[in-house]
This record gives C-alpha cells, structure tokens and sequence, in this order.
C-alpha cells in the first residue's frame, strides 16, 4: 500500500492555517480516511531552518466520508513560522497492519519527498528540502469573534407576531391575534411587546436577542426598507428601541438587529426618485438599473433580491451607497449601544464593503458580533476581514438529515458535521449561529411531524454541539408551522395553548449549557466506536491549559480533562451505550418527562438510551 | 473502474471560481489526472433553478503530475450563479476504454450524486439536488490588474551599481566601477546614471524599470530606510527622480519602485528615539520591542527582518505606523506618478495592511501596478484585494529544475508550471512578475555554468511564457556572479565587455513578443504529445471573441485561433518536433547566433529544433 497522494490537502493561511490567537498557529492536513498511522509537524523559524526545527505530533481530529483531518497547534517563536508534514502510512483498522515499513513522507508546499522513519531531518541531510509558510503571525490578521457570543443562547424574534404591547401603533385592519397569517397580514406585534417579555426570556435563559428588522418598511416583515434610520412606527420609536436596548442590558441580555444591506424596499426614497425622474434622478447609481423606464413585468428592469420587484438591490459599489449603509451601520452601534448585525442576504453583496463594515463598526465596539445571512460554505466571508460568523444553516440541514428526514445515519452525520467544521478555524466555529428553523423555513416541530420526542432531541443536539444556539420564537412552547408565512404565526402567550413541559426541558438544557463549560466551549469530538446508525455519541472536549493543545494522545482521549459526553438515540429501541469510566454522572436526559417512563439506567459501565431519547453525562 | 472522489476538488470564491471581468466567471474543477472522458457545467440563476440551468462543456486546461484542471467561462444572466459538475468517466489512454456504462457523477457542494448519461438534469427529477454558488459577480471584487503589465519588459535596476551619472554625488571611498563588490561596497551608481542610460534602455526594448529601493539609507542596497520622504543624497534628489520619470515616460516606459515596509533601517528617526528614550518614547509602539533596554547581541530585543539588527520590523497594526506608511505610498505615486510599486518582504505585513495600500494607491491611480515580493504559494495576496501580482520565484525556480540544473524532465516542468498557473485567475497569471534572477540569487549566467546556450534557452521561455518577463540589469550583456554580493557587481558598460551577441538576441526576444500577442496575453498549453524528457512544446493561444471561451473543442486544439508554439530542447541531440500543419512560418530560432552553424530545419511537417535550441512559429 502507499499513502493516496491524491486526497492529501493543505492549503496556507485559510482553515488549514490560521491564527488563532496572538502567540498559536493551528495548523491542519487532509489525508484519505484511514490511511495513515500518526501525522507530525516539523516547524520553525525560517530564517533559522532546520536548525531551530522542532517536531510535534498532529492530533487527528475529525474524519469524513472520505478523509481523516489532522491539526496541531504550535507556537512559532518569533512570530514567523515554517513547516513541513510529515505522514507515516499504517491503517489503525484492524484489518490492516501498520508497521515499521510502511510508507513515510514529507509534504512540502513543493510536494512529497520521501520522508525518514521518526519525522526528523535525517542528520547531514537537507531533508526536506522545502516547507509550507505562515510568514507572520498578525493579530490584525486573526479570527478574533467577541468572546460573549459563545456563551450565549440566542432567540430570534420575528417582532411582528411575537407581542402587542401598545396597541396604539397597530396598522389598520389588523388580525386577530392567533389567527393564521397570510403574507400581507399585520396581527400589531412591536418592541414594547418585546420590553413586556423581557422577563420570560430572561426566566428562559436567553442572554441575546436576533430581531429580525424593525426599520420603517410597508411589509411586515420589513426586509424591503423605507428608511434606515427610523424605527417603523407601528414597533415603535427611539425611544422604545432605547428601553428594549438597556431592559435587555439591565438582564445581562444582548441585541442584535437585522441589516438588509442588499436591497432596499421600493418605497425607500432614492429609488422612488429613479422611477419618478428616470435617468435624471441623482440616484440612478444607487442601483443597478438595466433599462429605462423603470418596469415592473415581467421582470423588473432593474436588478433585485431575487426577482422581486419590491426589493430593488442596491449598488454597494457606489461610494455614495456605501457611505450612506456604513453610517446606517455605525448609528444603531454608536447610538443605541445593539451588540450585533445580522446581515440579510449577505452573501450577494461585495466583499469589499463587507470588509469596511466590519473595520467601521468593530472601531466603535470590538464586541459587536458580525452575522453574516450565508446559506452555503461561508469560507469566503469567515477569513477574519468580514463576519464573525454565519447562520448555519448547513448545520441545521445535518440535524434534520438525520433526526427529522432520516435520509442518513448517525455515522453519516458525524461525517457531514465534521467536514463542515473543518471549514473553519475552531474559534470562528464557537461562534457559528446554529438553529434548527427560522423565518424562513418550517418550523422545528412541523419539520419533526409533530413528535415532541424528536423535538426535544434535535434541540439537546442545538444545544449540545459546537457554536452559539438559537431558538425561533414560540418553538419554546410548541409552536408549528410550515414555510413562510405559517412560521410566522402570532406567538401564543396563553399558558393553557402552551406546552410548558417543553419549555421546562428548554430552560434545562440552557442551565445544562450554561453549568457546563465544555458545552459552550469545548471542541467536538465524535466517538465512532460508540456511535451506530441509530446513535450518535460525541463529546465536548476543553483543551488544556494554555493556548497550545497539550500532548495529541491524551487529547485525543480527553484524558484528564474536562469533557461531557452526549449520546442521542433517534431509533425506536432503547440503545446500550458504554461509558469512558465506570463513574458516569448524568447531567441531563430526554425520555423521562415524555410520560413513558423511560430514563437513563446505569448498568456496569454502560447507559441505557431510552428510544428517542438522550442523554449527557460526565 | 470508479471516478476517484478523493481527487476532485473545487472551492468557491478563490482560484475554482473568481469573476474574471464583470459579466463572466471562471469557474475550475480538478480531477484525478485521466480519469474523466469529459467533464461539463450546469449553471443558472439560483432564484430560477433548476429551470433556467444551462450546461456547458470544460475545457481540460492542464495536467500536472497527479491531477487534470477544466475550466469554463460562464455568464450569469443574472450576475447570480449556481452550479453544479457533471462528471463522465473515462479514460484518453488507449490502454482504457471509455463508455456509456462508464461513472457518471454530479458534484455539488454537498457532495456526489448519481449523474444523467446527458449531464442534464432529469426531466421530472430534481438532480441534482443542491449546487455551488457564486452569489452575485460584483467588479469590485475582481483581480483586476493594470492592462499595461502584460505588455511590459521589465529591467530591473540596482541603483548603486547600474551607472554613475553624477560622481559629485558619490560616498566617500567609492571602489573602482568593474571591481569585484563586498557587502558594503559603493561604486556610486545613481538616478542621473539611470537617466542617461534610457535610450540604451528603451533600445533594448524595455518597457518599464524596476529601481531597488532609492530612499536615504546607510547602506549600498537601501533596504534599511532611513528616511521615506527623501530620496538618498547618493542618489539624486526630487529633481533627479523628477527627470528620471519623465524621461521614462516620454519614451513610453513605466517607473516601479520598491516599497520596505516591513522594517525601516536602524537609522530611521522613530527607532532611534525608542533607542535613545526607550519605554519613554512616544514610537515604543511602532516596533515590536520584546524587552528594553535595547540590545542588538547576540540577538535583538526588537523584531527585525530576519535576524539582522539594522532593520527593526515595523509594528504595521500601530494606526500611526499605517498612517505613516500609506502616506508615504501615496506621496511618490501623486507627486511624481510613479508606475507601480514593488512591496519588499511583502509576507511579513499584515493583510489589513495591504488592503489599505491598495485601496488608497488605487484610488490615485488604478493603473498602479502593485506587486509583492512572495516567494511562496502568493494566493493569500491575491485574491483581488491586495496586491496585483507576486514576483514569480516558484516559475524561476521551475525552469531552473528544467534548464539549469536539470532535476527534473521537460514533462515534469510542465507539470509544475500548470500547478502554479492554476493558483491563480487567468488575469493575473498574465501580470505574474516572472524572473530568472535577481538582485537576491545568483545570476541566470552563473546559474547556468556560463553555458550561454543555456542562459538563451532560458530567456526564451521567459519571453515566450504568460506573465511578465524582467531582466535583471547586466543578464543581456552576459554578466555573472554569485549569491549577494557578487550578484551585485556594476553593469558593464565597456562594449569590448560586452556579450553583444547576447544583447542582440535578447532585443530580437522582445521584438518577438511584442510583435506577436499570443505571447503577451495567450494562455499557455503544454503539448504533452509533442513533449519528451529533453525536449518542451507548449502553445500560447489567444482566447476567441468575446469574454466567454468559445467552443471546448476548438479551442482544446487552439483551431481557428491565433496561436504560436513554442519548442525548447534542453538536450544534446538535435530534436524533431511536428507541426501542427504543414504552413509553418518560423518566428524565432536559437542555435545560429550560436556560431554552431545549427538552426530550425523544416521537414515533411516537422522541424528539427537544434541541440540546446529552440524556436517558436505559427
């Protein structure tokens, strides 16, 4: 056998090389599942190479379908780092041997050398004769999200349906609260009806708050902007914003608002100036108009968020664009102290003005968290210059993949998870906005057909894995729904249309993450030996002391450190689940409170997992 | 046999997909080499898929040693893309046999589906499921080079070396011009040599200079700047560069200078107050000071460049040092409009750093051209947001593994050369900074073992290959020398010195590519048919009309196109090649000038390319 060449992958300065932090360096290797027996990294100082080489053992920390990833942390001694990989063959399935002769490289940004038994520079050799390079460790440079985000549990708020707290500013001809909206129903909601609930999020266990927007807008969902720098009137004025603002702060609670940068509504002003003076308006490049005049059908004559012809996209390569976006930005920043952006559509619009954002907003507040609206691989947004994170909904297509569609098997997600949280650098992945549904999807429990058990383990998943939770409005008490604008249904506030057992086992496992740091910081590892179709087991691992990552075996195992492990069971049969030690103590558990009875039973060094359910432990 | 899944690899917004100008993206995949028959694209708007979904089929546009590249230019409707691969098995080797029974494979983001024999969605199926995404083409975020450098013969100048044109301006104890020079030599080169010597210069052929740093500095290289803002006395003054560039200028010839903004020189007056005042000083910050007092042995307290105390790394995080340093960028492009600027120990600095640069030296003169000194993979540099090119060591390194010391096969330097392309969009291999030498590494001459047929098959495939060439000062009169210093030595001026011979055949170089646009802005196609170990046959092939790219087939073969080919045999024997036809018409020919009496020799639809010769035709 040789090492497949083929599927061994590094590239410098991006996920497979990056800064974590002001003194590390993680730096990553791609090789075929399976194919190597251990994986070390020769690295120093390039202007003292090989010399000053030292060697450490890579930490395999993941594996996909196809591949096994490899990473290390190092600490170039001054601040420059170069480095070379070296592979050494040998299968640790059982089915095939690893031994002494087995095949040994160096990887260089060159390409393979033939590589020395024990990975060091053979003496008198020049071996190898290349290397990869980070030149120079910036902090300017580092994915640096602020630190609170991945303490947090946030809640989306869809503010027109979730509360009516000043029935003065409802537009006319509302519903009646509980009805089933259409999509050009009002039902009164508004941030007074936010500032009245402050309590029962608070009570919940939220710590941030996702409004999805609230700047004047004709719809009501306010993503076809009428003016940026007005609270609509019917969710209130500046000075209930001011009171939703520091009633969250006084509670610990953060805010963050929604940004639609990528378009604006047809009412904005700037554009009705195109459509009543054409190619004489002064804002003609505000947009991307294709054809005067200014037509609606078939398809607008002018670019939009996909072809809606409400929603003309704006052109954020006009300075005067920009200029006026950013002072959007900074003003609800600078103003009324919000703590995030969630930026919409944020993957149709430049990166360069995504990156001025991101320099103008983080000099007012480092500690604004940059949301980016990105369905797909955010790679290109999540280099450190632009957002601090994306909603991840790759994440939340794994989750129903597996828990609600059942289309793959436990293995099959621990796979699709692990390759999606190589795309990242572990910090950026901390920070990731994970949720199971929003406004613009079904609802969790429609998504679940209505089976609270699968409810409840899909949210032990959200709130268990690696990155920052959210909760869609309402999902807290059994709300469903299908697509928009059924998962915009009013949010029901009378207890007895409540399923308050559900949010019992919500404000759990909030205390459940919020008790247990490996949960909110912990990187994942998935335990393939104890993981079948049925059940995934995994554990939240805390690195060791310090910024380096401590000895790759004990690591590996968790040895000594602080690690919680989960196991879900999705089958319809109680599931035999081993434990590390023979000293398990059971954090939390799903089952139990669903009335059948069942629970977690600890036999000799094994659990039971009830059908359907989950549980944690440490 | 099975498409190997390990091998295939695309990732969006980088050089798998980048808008290469403001309707057409470039999008690439990578294949295990030989094992596709065909690959093709099925792409739309992504708010009207899949119906809207064309397909096209890839270009092969290279083969390195482990991998095959396709390529396809496609235009989105709407500037929105998705897309998604069809992949057909089947391998081009006779000894394998390609079908309809072979692998068909969609590859989407999310992985490979089952492919249609057609690459065709199924009519009433949804395959394939997912896509990629481009998610809208914005021109700002294009690599978007100046258009004069692909047209540009660069000739680079060290300015203390090249000629003496004002000795009242020469240091003390200056050696005698023609010595052999040590580290700290001065022979008393400067700006008003430069300037007497443009007509030599702009007879040669040469397009555009580019000087070594010329700002104050103790030095003879300046690399340890002691003041930005004056141009070294030694040198000239305002007044000099002033005549320097409109000299320049008004014979069509551009100015690059050279930018340290890694570290200044222990001179420059912010160090010198941190050595004087220490933590006292008000420039503590600009430098990276690791302990006070200050010491230089054994080594220094402060970061350097490398590990030599006379160049203390500027702290480029500092606002003050940025302010500073864009101030300095922008000075010598607004006051005296300088060409471009080559940014030295271009790794070291900070990518925000850089984004700056560029943004406000563009925002003067977009056709700045700014190209970093990067002797590694340059990708993280150039994706459009920093520098335009990188000075292109990994292609000199490639031709001197090929021509001069001869490790590796003609068929392995296409392969490395095609590794290298693929890093990066098309536009910007065209502005790639290719050398074969320079004021850092011993000259083409020595390299060569003063084999002169050497050094001109080498300079042949410098001006015959993408990206652009520059000669380092002294290489076209047949000068040598080793590693600095001795790479340094003044220019030979005394014709009875001087390898005329060589000149001229450098200016029929450079009259050959600036008489034929192939070789300018043509990609490049390695024919491996026509390619040996001794002997390299490639093509440069001139895109049709348009921005897209025509016709797969056609242009596979170059039919119909303006197209040049070019031959190097590195080997001993002479070597016959075929045409692709039986009209060709010779451009160029090494071996004559050699006084060996060998040259091309046209036979029945073959030429007979000369031991250690080479030649170019159409």
């Amino acid at each position: 056998m040789a090492i497949l060449r083929e599927a061994v992958h590094h590239r410098p300065e991006c996920e497979y090389a990056y800064a974590h932090d002001e003194s590390t360096v993680h730096v990553r290797l791609r090789t075929k599942r399976g194919d190597l027996r251990r994986c070390r990294i020769l690295y120093g100082d390039k202007y003292d190479w090989p010399d000053s080489a030292e060697r450490k053992r890579m930490r395999k920390v993941g594996s996909d379908e196809r591949f096994d990833y490899w990473q290390a942390a190092v600490e170039p001694p001054h601040r420059r780092l170069c480095y070379a990989f070296h592979l050494s063959e040998g299968n640790t399935d059982e089915s095939r041997s690893g031994g002494v002769d087995d095949e040994q490289l160096w990887l260089t940004e060159w390409g393979f050398e033939p590589g020395s038994a024990d990975g060091l520079p053979t003496a008198g050799k020049t071996e190898p004769r290349h290397y990869f390079e980070y030149p120079y460790l910036h902090p300017a440079d580092a994915n640096d999200p602020p630190e609170w985000v991945s303490d947090a549990v946030f809640y989306q708020i869809f503010p027109e349906r979730f509360a009516n707290g000043d029935p003065d500013r409802d537009p006319d001809d509302v519903e009646k609260w509980g009805e089933l909206p259409d999509r050009d129903s009002f039902f009164g909601g508004d941030l007074q009806g936010i500032v009245d609930n402050l309590d029962y999020l608070d009570g919940l266990g939220i710590t941030a708050l996702y409004l999805t927007p609230i700047f004047e807008a004709p719809s009501n969902h306010k993503y076809d902007t009428t003016d940026y720098m007005r609270i609509d009137p019917h969710f209130g004025d500046e000075e209930t914003l001011r009171r939703l603002v520091d009633g969250a702060h006084d509670r610990g609670m953060r805010v963050m608002l929604d940004a639609v940068f990528n378009h604006c509504g047809w009412t904005f002003e700037p554009f009705q100036d195109v459509v009543e003076n054409g190619p004489d308006s002064e804002y003609t490049d505000w947009f991307h108009v294709n054809e005067f005049p200014i037509e609606f059908e078939p398809r607008p004559s002018y670019d939009t968020f996909a072809f809606v012809p409400q929603m003309p996209k704006l052109n954020t390569e006009n300075p005067e664009v920009r200029e006026y976006l950013l002072e959007v930005a900074t003003h609800w920043v600078e103003e009324f102290g919000i703590d995030g952006w969630r930026l919409d559509v944020a993957n149709e619009v430049d990166h360069q003005f995504w990156r001025e954002l991101r320099r103008e907003v983080k000099a007012i507040d480092p500690e604004v968290y940059i949301l980016g609206e990105v369905w797909h691989d955010a790679r290109p947004w999540l280099r450190g210059d632009q957002f601090d994170a994306a909603m991840n909904y790759p994440f939340s297509e794994a989750v129903h993949a597996f828990l609600t569609e059942r289309e793959i098997d436990a293995g099959r997600f621990a796979d699709k998870a692990t390759r999606f949280l190589m795309r990242h650098p572990d910090r950026t992945n901390g920070v990731l906005f994970n949720l199971l549904g929003s406004h613009d999807t079904p609802r969790l429990r429609r998504r679940c057909d209505d089976d609270e058990r699968c409810v409840r383990l899909a949210l032990l998943l959200l709130f268990t894995f690696r990155g920052v939770p959210c909760v869609y409005y309402g999902d807290e008490v059994g709300m469903t729904g299908g697509d928009d604008p059924d998962c915009r249904r009013p949010m029901v506030w009378d207890e007895s249309e409540q399923n308050t057992a559900l949010r019992r086992f919500l404000e759990e496992l909030i205390e459940l993450r919020s008790d247990h740091r490996p949960l909110r910081r912990g990187r994942v590892r998935f335990d393939r030996d104890r993981t079948s179709r049925e059940v995934l087991v995994f554990r939240r691992i805390l690195p060791g002391d310090g910024p380096g990552d401590g000895d790759a075996d004990r690591e590996e195992n968790g040895d000594g450190e602080d690690a919680i492990t989960v196991a879900i069971n999705r089958g319809n049969e109680p599931a035999v689940v081993p434990l590390e030690d023979e000293r398990g103590t059971f954090l939390f558990e799903t089952g139990e409170a669903m009335g059948d009875g069942s629970q977690l039973e600890i036999g000799d060094g094994t659990v039971v997992i009830p059908a359907r359910g989950g549980g944690a432990w440490t």
